[in-house]
């Protein structure tokens, strides 16, 4: 029984609230139960120096946590003067995994900077994130193309995340941070709307695990992503 | 006229929505209008190395913007490396305010951390913060003595906070970024319940003003602060 | 009675010694009793970038202890790696202040830095920068008036600064360090020679202080800076 | 074909040099072809503070390069005054690895300490780092062994890492840096001598990648693995 | 020529005025020529962690520059965030200097802190603070022996500095910056009150030199450290 | 008797082995005993920006230990965020004492950066440091030539370095760690192929030394400097 009493394949309840940013070109929070994420887009009509001239565009991501975001207060990154590794570990990915559905020559020379801020933690904060950086980043190109910005499909498919992991002996979907901070395995799914693999990580906490835990975490991501790309869909109707 | 067509002495809608954060001790949303901050109080049983030993507690306050809370993207301080000078400035403030109606002794050695994030700016962050943390604040300390770890009264007052300003030369209050952006002359007034002066900070952004001038932001001031110190009240019922 | 046995509504005995710096443009060794600080002007024929090409120019201060200028010795700030809170709270207000009483047009593509450095502290080191660096700056506006970099009238006013405070109960000018310590209100004025306000700040230190006591303050401040621009006039003969 | 002619299953020449540094208690130059990598393991007889007084030890890792280990000198770290993202990113997984592997209460109070600094570069920097700290750590506990600092077993089985992906279309094992820069997919696998799974990352860094890709890459990473394995045994006879 | 008109064994008019500051234990405002740097010691009845329990004391400098003390303004090194490579170099020898005439065991378990700050610059700013951070600490000696806080002889001798160079192909005693910007080579030596070598550092900076020339500015060095001695005996009387 | 068992003058045994580095356009491990350091030259086509458009180059150095290089692990600096003093001390000795042998014009804009970076130390790191560079250096400049990027002689003479010290009151070449910890006296010497002195180091642990002392070390400093310029040539044959 997982302390959720969720079934094992079970995602906690999802939205993906869209516009709450007043300023931004797109904005998204979206909760998974506890765990709440304000994204935001903004965009730029500059890339970074590499890629001056090369007529492409960029999209990357930064990452924050508010400090009482979590069960016991967390040193602000600003006052510690800088980010943690694990930040840049999750910004990096959050960046990356939109940057795989982007065609960023259809972009043309324009940065799109996705902010994740975790208002409220409580496990799956990095999925979240990247769930609903995807709207933010939508909203985003469709602002562009309301001004005749972008021309071509920019948005080449979905991509969400989910966390699955091994709790108590079995697979279960979307921990949260009870079963987060005690299961023996968590994995964490990055997949496009067609079912493609964008970025897998999986670590043992204690005990390696086997080829067919990881077909089984493997499994239940499938089908919870197929959900969140559904609400997805749903969000941006 | 004022851009948002309000009277000289009309406050923005002002909303107070406390237990938003599911961890902190004590929390709320302030609202001044599209200037909307999460205030959060975090609890802990050690003071600051120089205060150790005294039976006193410690008040402090952090404060930090998301980074697209504005019009323009700001750089994320944490990715900076460092506070600004404007935001150190506003937390000495929020902290000062409220250790002015906190009888540290009576709060026994016992810190709280009154974090105040910045998630949509419209001009007025920081008075809006300190209106807020009050109420934070006073949360926590509910919550401290509903479980026996303080005794007697530790809130002594109110406080609340409030901008004035000369706009279009006539003297305006709670302005919006609209009108700050292009005000004469800007003023916070810091005030108790009672009524009482915590702090005033009057600034000529141009031309300087003169004693009768800061005698009309003082008189709109006063009135606005009464009505905030009724929110707080209603709030906290 | 006051510590010093000066009379309420009197000054420290002040010095504004110009011409201390041999390679800046424009210097003043200012002290206010104990307090000393010296205050040097350097010119740049260059603006900040967001500045550029709008045929203005920029004021602005920085401020900085000795380690042993106080009692204490502090931490060497170029050592600790950042500046205080207090430090940049300070450098900005010395650079608005001043920034009041110029004519960025008149100046030109210019830019102006006036140093602040406390050889000596006794209270009041924000004061008397102010006070001091108009001395400065006056003269590097000189300086270059000589060489015909500038034309027009560049400095509009005389800009001064005094703190007031409630020491014992009763209202007083220019507070020592044995007073500001134990003051229960603290407030700096900064006016112009015309005895416009072009800044307050008023903070409680332990009780609220009244619109009355703010008045007493003001009315204080005002005869002190009277003197004090009395004074810079006859260093600049 | 590869540019390195070698076959798609083949590793580059790997070799485990143990007993290169004069002062560390246990290391290993280890050589994936030309990258190269020295592993030192440092002992400390204290552990974190947050591990202090529980009769466990820990396993940590630094990762660092030497700034022309590759093609264009990288600005050296300790001048730039910070460790980049993925730095930081792969010395967390070094630790995690190793103490997937490690009995930390065997250990007793004390830290050792693995750093990889890459002495060379030419792709798969991560893996051969976690590939000779095994060595490096095996050796300092051995050490610790010969003084009776620690009685049962410690580690509890070899860990090994290689990275595989899908260059021109096909899937190949021990990426050197000519194949990792252009590679459709990248992935590194982190396995155990019994075969059990540490860690795997897989990326896309262009068109997502299937389940079958996985499984591919799966196969030939555990023969990969299983041969570093062996080399690990051979080293340490 | 020298461009001061100097002969070449002359030193600049130099002046170590005591007691210049209010709040420390000892103090110099020491002028060679139009250097002029503030020296003060600060007691301390602690000593840096891996000195405690030996019941021996610590001597240590630090050395600043005011931002406007040379000919161009510098950028302040508390805002730039850290001291630069040559300050570093500088307060590492004067803390140097001053430890060989000090018996750190009669000085018992308290740290003397110099601070050395260039008030203004022409050259020659280590030597004239290492002369004057003698007298400072001489009378912070004092200052502790009058409260019987030291019993035995704490200093055992003078220490004193003074640069020479080859300026124009010929040895010249005491550069000023005019000559030093400009000086083939340019030497320091720290010598004692008995004329030990504590340090010497010379540098060739275009051509290098000959022990012949050496030899030479040995002699010159050693003619102007005794005449510096001797302006230390008269201060201290 | 010295720890080594070495005669008062024996150099330890010196190795210099080129083109160690893949990458690098020169490269040299120099070895002083059990002293280890990894010389690798850089070339960038640009100088920094005070020395654009002058048609000449530079050459600059910068200098790091591994942190298991020591007997006791030293924090990494670029974990620390910051260089040591005594690191930036030692690169800006090895950047000039190169820069005294190379014709900067002859090296059109161009900039060669050497990084010298300490495998493993037994004291010496700075003078194996120095004499391992220049080998770097040259081969640099000859990789330049080959590609007539440099026509004229860019290296003007050789340069290489040794520490000498008194121990046990006698005094001794090339200090290893053992001498170098307890040496009363420690000097550092860099010369020309010539005998000319480009820079010479000489610090007083404890008691003063005398000029005498002073002419011992130089005379040995010279015989072992005259054998570290003949194992250059060798090196490079």
């Amino acid at each position: 029984m997982r302390p959720s009493r969720r079934a094992a394949d079970e995602l906690r309840p999802v939205t993906l609230e869209r516009g709450v940013a007043k300023h931004a070109e797109g904005s998204c929070l979206v909760k998974f139960g506890d765990t709440h994420v304000l994204c935001t887009a903004s965009l730029e009509d500059r890339v970074p120096p590499w890629l001056r001239g090369q007529n492409r565009g960029w999209v990357t991501a930064e990452y924050g946590m508010l400090p009482r975001a979590t069960g016991e207060r967390m040193r602000r990154e600003a006052s510690a003067g800088k980010q943690s590794g694990r930040t840049q570990e999750i910004q990096r990915l959050i960046g990356r995994s939109l940057r795989a559905v982007v065609d960023l020559e259809a972009l043309g020379e324009n940065q799109i900077t996705i902010d994740c801020d975790v208002i409220q933690a409580d496990g799956g904060t990095r999925t979240a994130s990247i769930t609903g950086a995807w709207v933010a980043l939508h909203d985003c190109i469709e602002w562009m193309r309301a001004r005749e910005m972008v021309k071509k499909q920019v948005l080449k498919d979905h991509v969400a995340a989910i966390s699955c992991g091994i709790y108590n002996g079995a697979p279960v979907l979307d921990l949260d941070y009870a079963e987060d901070s005690t299961a023996q395995t968590d994995a964490n799914f990055v997949l496009t709307g067609k079912g493609g693999i964008v970025e897998i990580q999986g670590t043992a906490e204690g005990e390696p695990f086997s080829e067919d835990d990881l077909a089984a975490l493997m499994g239940l991501a499938k089908a919870g992503i197929t959900r969140l790309v559904d609400l997805q869909k749903l969000a941006i109707l």
